[in-house]
């Protein structure tokens, strides 16, 4: 495989899916970090060498780059037991990464980004008016997972795959944005479960 | 295969990616109808046997159930030309897919919905606040496209993927949200492109 370069805030939960992908699959990774509090991804040169949409991650493997968290996860995923091979347990396993992009991560992420790091009396009016409706729709996430792991130990099947990668992310850091995990006991198991896996990192 | 029903509004962009992979593919779909502005997805029984996120598409294979758009049109395009054979490309088809539904979809879809279904008289206040912001967020992942097919015809690779089906849905209707796509030629002829394809069938 070509040489890997992760290109991150080592804050970012979605940066963190992608290095505790490759630790499980025992793959080396170059780390290059960026503050995204200081802009340092909206740079000129950032945004013609990196990433036009001047986000992190990107995963540089060689010379070629690919951005989007869950993208790079499926990339080092490809051939190995984290990426199931039935053909519907796989497009199930892609159902709960599009879910965490869509209903979880502008929630659970945002939240956690505006509190912890932008800090409350920093925000807009605008982003301030929004953060009730984020903790309802980012609880409402969290309910969803929880039913779905009353019956089952992992998202997809019968053993960890990228949904639940993806999912542990943020879901594990969920009360720096103010939501309550200890609400929801089979999402607490099951964030147990993830961080007992071999091989396994812990976000810095 | 088994036999496939979509369970949809056919209003949405979202489910009409799956038709259009379907139509290309040749596939036959059964067809099942919600209406959203009703909140036919959000009776107890949807919820309890359709999908507990209250949401459409679902794509129903036989007796299991697969929601999220861009997760079932992976399901349908496996093994065919809509999914690269080669790993990289995969993963860049997947990266425009999880922009689609990151950057695009609640910016462009959102405001199309607001303005053409529920109408600006009837939105709250705070979605009437969100509309400036939505707008210049929809016109910048659309100024991305643009740059990024500045120099090819397709997102991904020399043929059509189901990242151009996935972000071909809601761009082609972006003028019913109040985004101009006149300002981005290089993704107005592939929107031509696209509607050229053998197989093609319109929104309904």
């Amino acid at each position: 495989m070509d040489d890997l370069i992760l290109h991150e805030d080592p804050r970012s939960g979605n940066c963190y899916k992608i290095r505790l992908t490759a630790a499980l699959l025992g793959l080396p990774l170059e780390r290059k970090e960026y503050d995204i509090l200081t802009g340092e991804t909206r740079t000129p040169g950032f945004l013609a060498n990196v990433n036009s949409n001047g986000r992190i991650p990107v995963l540089q493997i060689g010379d070629r780059l690919l951005p989007e968290s869950n993208a790079a996860c499926f990339y080092l995923g490809e051939g190995t037991e984290l990426i199931p091979g039935d053909c519907f347990e796989r497009a199930d396993m892609l159902r709960w990464m599009f879910f965490e992009q869509y209903n979880h991560e502008p929630n659970i992420a945002t939240l956690r980004f505006w509190l912890a790091y932008i800090g409350e009396a920093h925000l807009t009016d605008q982003q301030r008016a929004q953060i009730p409706a984020k903790r309802i729709a980012g609880q409402d996430a969290l309910a969803l997972m929880d039913r779905h792991l009353s019956g089952r130990a992992w998202f997809v099947g019968e053993a960890c795959t990228l949904a639940d990668i993806s999912l542990y992310a943020y879901t594990h850091v969920a009360e720096a944005g103010g939501l309550r995990l200890r609400d929801h006991r089979y999402v607490c198991a099951w964030l147990d479960r993830v961080a007992a896996l071999p091989g396994y990192v812990p976000m810095d």
